[in-house]
């Protein structure tokens, strides 16, 4: 199977069940809705060793927001409730909450249950916190130096997906990266998914477990690593590919995660030099999820 | 005191001890260096609520980077060693490793002493990492799948400064954000400096303890909370002042600091409105600095 | 009559005609598509001492573009036919053309006339150009340096509207200033507007011709000037007004125009301190078009 | 000649007179100076179709402006004194006096002559207008209907060079992209100097006259085209390159361009990829200036 003339390698990738919450950060400005989203979702690229995964969904304009505010949809997510709990918590008060002009409500659909976020924040406001309304929703005025806070009392989470994922393989490192950048910039345009990695790219995939040291759970692809296609017999590697990125999606359901890969695929492919789309699985055995790049088109 | 007419009070802030590391993250083009800084200093604005302090402390070109790309200097901070060997590990292994085309080199003068950062990230690499020298500094080079990770062996922490402040009180909310926005960009040219929290600004000053709830340890400073002024009898804010923000610093050295709050202050003292500059100190038994802002002129 | 406490004066935006055109810059990255847009929109604040108008209306993702790209729609406006085509083959030729990855769609409906700007671009390739078809439209693929640089045959033009506006009223010049911004980011929203002058906000209202200085079409609209309002006795500002912005819209129809007027204003009294919202006009005689603010709503 | 391992061609760069002027940006924030110096070097990529040469020369903290306030150096150039003191008037008058909250000064050094652009801007204030001196300038303070626009009563212009340039010659389009991207952030860093072309990067390198349209100046190189080099005989390009772009740099000394070439082509051979480094010129007949490269180092 081909797109554009690249091949796409009859393979799946293997996702995971995560915990997820999506929420409404809006602004006096665009501007200054986009720092308070960033500085929420930063240092949340892996579970594997940051506290969350997160990222920026999309933008929402001031016609489309509960308080006619610019507005960046993001999601937090984390393996289990209670951690998603703490960093829900952390990351509205120290990274929102702190940010000038900000207010976050709720806008995840169909949740599995709901977390009292607004309810347990309010406290700061030390007795001197008020209670509102606003397009029907239970909202928590929090009185802050600069002005009010205003946070919803409950945020929901489900159950959603982590690790929807493929690979670019093109020529050269920099038209991979490029492509990776046309495929993050595609997928920005599917709702309910993120691509949490720095700027949506990862230049690291990794395996499971090591073989060189058997205190790491996690390391080096090198099967997969440009660099090492000399030095490790059993590469996967063509001779002729010279740069490799991977793009990570999470998403609020499976269809938007398989949306994510298949739109983010297609632009990937629209860059020159990119020969095959692949993805990354652990034999099946490991994620929920296995999502068959073929089946995407 | 008066800077361009506006009120210097006589105050002080109180800012604490805090350990400090000082790193250069290159890359390929300067927006690619961005988005592998922003990323590892993300949900870092105080140690209260984020697993560390960070923030981004300048630009610097290819001229003058050790391996003749364009960088960012940032700085991550924390309470102790152990915390802040772990946020190192972390934020450079989750949020840099993993971005496109970066490496990180040491960057800190005269520190106290070095963690085995590099060295230890090398594992990632599963045998096939190598040593490499470049400028004189030992360098781990970690195969990943888009090409070689260069990562220096050692980072070096000193005892900084952290909770360097100052209060900008205006007429009205949106002037005291220009000034706060206005300050932020002088004290990005200071080096050695970061203001952590988001886009550098504070929005939600705040008191030791909580007079309503006794489970929490920090909460809503009302006496300078300007939608509190008619309701809080001991209101420390003057009738006219309709707008109040924070600016946070932590740096290398206190005089580090003390330049940071001078040049922020005195931008922020450019922005029509601007009726007075406070800092915050909690009576001058917690901290180790006391900056008095009438010594910084 | 008032929206959220601000009040709309009971008078009219007066409009122009003007001859628009609509255009799609599609690039391999979101990123390099703006950089195109931005160059070939700039230096075009109005036709009054800048050779066009124009600005980006919106971003379009790749999912939605002719040829599966990320890109930016850009309108381009000028007072005449003969003009307007100079200023597309030239905004095109040295602004787009020369930019890396790009290509241009016409995404005009409802034109009155089609121009040949591809047709005549095209010779740039000296006999190398080649002609395909795109999403059903006739394409010239021109040999560059760096590739092939793809544009439309024929660009429609229609009769638009020019210098839809409203002023922003507040206590203060950064309140109004805030509220532009907010303003600018709605419009944002609203296909086929643009706001041409820089970052959409117009820091300098002018009037026809100047009483001092009769060389002079146009000068400073001194009833309007907030530092002049004790100077001057005929001042059209109330005491309490400390800062005025006025916002100007171009579009496509005059409905297209009111939308966003409408939305501007109504995220422009989401900012504390906006007291009212005027709107500029020249006595109804010189503009074909007369917006009444309180009709918008 | 190698550098890094890159070709570096024994030719030279022809560059020709311009005149330059280069002026300060100040405004309230980083942000807003940046909206003003864009607007202002908009359209402005090549004499040849742009009514001006312009770019962003760097940026000046607050620190070091003449009013304490962030900036942005611009150049502006054009061929004759005539065509820049116009572009001077309407790109301040249209681009900067129009942005909010701006300010303007001259910063060229050792001009030739200077040019009454604020004196003739003044009139704009219908004799409201008034006369201040900041850092020993002379500073006419227009009244506008946000405040008062400062601007420098005279800026210099002075000969300057237009046209340094060199080739970048890349295995893939994308590497020479990202080299070119490279080349650009380097350049960036040299004062007196600016890449007018978009994002810095020139994607259509031409050759004077045409050879199958006589009507047209400047046509495409067809011999430096990717596209071409199967079809053009006497193409200039080796087989094994697949990507080219240029980049042209506009100074105000001979000095400031060959040290802009220097850093430019530094970066550039950073980037994987990059096989050889040209320069264009048209036989030495048209130019003023040759810039050989291999002399630059």
């Amino acid at each position: 199977m081909e797109i554009n003339g690249v091949k796409i390698k009859d393979t799946y990738a293997e996702a995971f069940g995560i915990k997820v919450s999506r929420l409404l950060v809006t602004a006096a400005t665009k501007k200054l809705a986009k720092i308070a989203a960033t500085e929420a979702t930063g240092y949340a690229s892996s579970v594997i060793g940051c506290p969350a995964e997160a990222g920026i969904d999309g933008y929402v304009p001031p016609t489309e927001t509960p308080d006619g505010r610019p507005g960046y949809v993001i999601m937090i997510c984390n393996s289990g409730k209670k951690k998603l709990d703490h960093e829900l918590l952390e990351r509205i008060g120290m990274g929102i909450l702190t940010a000038a002009t900000t207010a976050v409500f709720n806008v995840l659909e169909d949740e599995d249950e709901k977390l009292k976020i607004g309810f347990k924040l309010k406290f700061f406001g030390d007795g001197y916190e008020k209670e509102l309304e606003i397009d029907g929703r239970k909202i928590h005025s929090i009185p802050i130096m600069s002005g009010d806070f205003l946070v919803e009392s409950e945020f929901g989470i489900k159950n959603g997906v982590a690790g929807g994922n493929f690979f670019i393989l093109a020529d050269t490192k920099m038209e991979a990266l490029v492509a990776a950048e046309a495929a993050v910039d595609a997928i920005h345009a599917v709702p309910g998914t993120i691509t949490p990695f720095p700027g949506g790219v990862v230049a690291s995939g990794s395996k499971v477990g090591c073989n060189s040291y058997n205190f790491l759970d996690a390391s080096t692809n090198e099967k997969m690593c440009v660099t090492l296609k000399e030095e490790v017999a059993e590469t996967d590697i063509d001779k002729d590919i010279g740069g490799i990125f991977e793009i990570v999606i999470d998403g609020v359901t499976e269809e938007q995660v398989k949306s994510a890969m298949r739109e983010g695929i297609k632009a990937a492919c629209t860059i020159d030099g990119v020969k095959e789309i692949s993805a990354g699985n652990f034999g099946g055995n490991l994620g929920a999820y296995k999502i068959n790049l073929r089946e995407l088109f």
